[in-house]
């Protein structure tokens, strides 16, 4: 194909995707079911709607409908913001002077700042539905909350968000979005719930953990007439959202008759990445194409590569369900690291079993080598990303210098999931060069993974 | 025309303009000369070139060429984050029950965060090819510093920025995103500059103002070999490179066979009313077309509605030439109103002319009904908007509400000129009902305007 491609490739508003795609369809090796934390025995439909909504509740457990129509409603939303652009990283090329092609899907063109928004708006609109008051959740480094808040304003929803407490106070500003948008902010662990005082009783002056914050909300949530807990990433019905990031790239990919030969995302609890790659994967799955796909998690927090493959409770407070998934134990806290949307001490049910089944591999980044990245990117393409993107920028830019190496003209695509703007906390320790590198220690390791279930 | 309007209209990158429109071009009555502060002379190229690059002080003094073609390298930093999207505020209008059609041109996708980007980096690009070592500015509300910081990091010059004291409290991370582009921020008043040091033992305890700022900025670029002075706002030249907001907006329109009845924004200097109005003021100077035009300033610093034509400093320390302009007098210092970007004593000399003139209308708004609307703005449109587009938005919801009283199907076209991402402390002030009303009094203002040169 010989058509210039512009440096920002937008599809039209038609082409939004009207249904997601579901990788389970697809995946020989389903994913293992959830189990009820006191029989052990997996989690019906009617187990799971105490907590979660009904159509989500579906969703979570449909391991067989390939494509889920998206409500016009959700699309109509979508379209403030999306479709989002797949760009071609020109200037980054030519300042690494490479023969490699550069893309990346960009999902930070929106308040909430990254593709969190995404699941946000579609679990809001199953919860109105519902004919629910609110809902509650969780968040790390605030998009999941801010992009909840954005979208609960627009179905007038009661929002309860419980934020990890290092993030709040790194993030003073989030809490300030979020409010704007109407919802309320708890730092979590907080003294609100039962789980959070008896988590402070056991780690005082902790600074909390997504684990921590995920079993205040699902207490609250269940503990509320009319409210259900929603989640920003882990779970199948989050994954499936995220599809419409893979289905926009590859569209927009076909446009221009290209495929890549690599597709990078940073991995917290898969949300991202699951959607960026999904129909990339469902090629892969159905042997029609073969892509290297490659998660790029944190080295303080690295639960493909250094977890184990073995059922363990999502929250700290292990109140909720037991998902088989690699793990560095729940009760594994994490060091303060900057890309707080990372330090999830698990991972998404089905990423896992893509896994451990070889259809995606996994590397660490240290965290100033990721800032570092970040800086040399802003500079360059004219966005300040985000710590957890630039997890992805970091491999994306070692895989492009290979390139240079051996002169192989390989096309790169990554996510850029957001923007850095809450993030300046965490620049300016790298600015000062006051950023360290958290790795823990095989024993560090090993002792959460010994606690078990 | 019947065809279907999407949220978002966005042009081809091949449809981005090629020329910038210069309106005076059009103009009957020209905009006044600048002035030197010592011969009260008509400044000439060369005695501006000491202050500015020779190819700007070009372009400040063009009153003849209607297109100025926009260079190649500009063009392609401009596909980067251009064209921008024309939005169509469906959600909006819906909300407030109006049949009103209103459209927003939203130049907050660049991680500057506003349209200064536009000028900042045709300014860069000309230091550049004059061979200069850096540039000097001032910024007010941090999105210009910002914008700038990214263009010289972009073209490797070496950048200073006089942050306005208030501003640099207010926005600690403005500092810090100016910092990771590699430029360096200095609060202004400051102890570095004589000025500084003058206007500190006058006004202990100053907040600062952009008059301050910019008159640092001067004597630094001035008394330091290959560096010169950039503005990002006030001058022909910045309202220049503007105008690529109102180009790209009008052939957005154009693609539609629509024709809006008025066209709204802030002023603040002038930059991005300048910018977006210019095609459209160019047709009604010419006599082709008719629309309102409305420039709206806060009610803290209404130097249109509340201030005199006539010539005045354009920098608190009295060092930069006189422009002919509606002005509150250059020793008018404004309350701490959250729209940095808005505080400043003057306005564009091309701006003014085209009001003494008749061919726009001006209003203010308060702080608070400002804020008001950009909440509610941000609920059902999910942007986040900044203080100072808030002021725009705010007038265009008036106007919206107007015709929901009427019934006219008026089409409404106002600019978004960046997001509020920087502005949490304000909101939050807001949040807490905390925020105030200043409105200059009588007494204050005459005080101000009996130092007029």
């Amino acid at each position: 194909m010989s058509k210039e491609i512009p440096y920002k490739i937008y599809l039209d508003e038609k082409d939004i995707p009207s249904s997601w795609y579901n990788m389970r369809a697809d995946m020989k090796n389903k994913p293992a079911p959830l189990l009820n934390p006191g029989t052990r025995q997996p989690m019906t439909a009617q187990e799971l709607s105490g907590v979660f909504c009904e159509e989500l509740v579906k969703q979570e457990l449909d391991e067989t409908t390939p494509y889920i129509e998206i409500p016009q409603e959700i699309r109509d939303f979508y379209k403030m913001y999306r479709p989002a652009p797949l760009v071609r990283a020109y200037c980054l090329e030519k300042k690494l002077g490479t023969p490699a092609k550069i893309y990346y899907k960009f999902e930070g063109n929106n308040t909430s700042g990254s593709h969190k928004l995404n699941s946000a708006i579609a679990q809001a609109y199953y919860a109105k539905k519902q004919g629910l008051k609110g809902v509650t959740t969780e968040t790390g480094a605030g998009q999941w909350g801010t992009a909840l808040s954005m979208a609960c304003a627009y179905f007038e929803l009661d929002c309860k968000v419980f934020m990890v407490k290092v993030s709040y106070e790194q993030k003073p500003f989030r809490r300030e979005v979020m409010r704007t948008y109407g919802a309320s902010v708890t730092p979590s662990p907080s003294e609100m719930t039962e789980v959070g005082r008896k988590i402070l009783a056991e780690h005082p002056g902790t600074t909390g953990s997504l684990g921590c914050a995920i079993s205040e909300a699902v207490e609250v949530a269940t503990h509320n007439e009319g409210y259900r807990y929603v989640l920003g990433s882990v779970l199948n019905q989050v994954l499936l959202h995220q599809s419409v990031i893979g289905l926009e790239a590859k569209a927009a990919f076909d446009k221009y008759g290209i495929k890549p030969d690599m597709i990078i995302g940073c991995a917290g609890g898969g949300s991202n990445l699951g959607g960026l790659i999904a129909p990339f994967m469902g090629e892969k799955l159905r042997g029609e194409a073969d892509y290297r796909i490659i998660a790029v998690e944190p080295a303080s927090c690295p639960s493909f590569t250094r977890g184990k493959y073995a059922y363990d409770f999502c929250d700290t407070g292990m109140i909720c369900p037991l998902a088989k998934m690699y793990t560095l134990g729940s009760s594994f806290i994490p060091a303060p690291n900057h890309a707080g949307g990372l330090r999830f001490h698990g991972m998404s049910t089905t990423l896992s079993q893509l896994y451990h089944d070889g259809y995606m591999e996994a590397v660490t980044a240290k965290q100033t080598e990721v800032f570092e990245a970040a800086e040399y990117f802003a500079r360059v393409e004219g966005i300040l990303p985000a710590p957890e993107s630039s997890h992805a920028i970091k491999v994306a830019i070692d895989e492009a210098k290979k390139c240079k190496e051996t002169g192989e003209e390989k096309t790169i695509l990554f996510g850029l999931t957001g923007t850095g703007y809450f993030d300046l906390v965490a620049y300016e320790k790298f600015n000062n060069g006051e950023m360290d590198d958290y790795i823990p220690t095989d024993a560090e390791l090993e002792e959460a993974l010994s606690r078990l279930p």
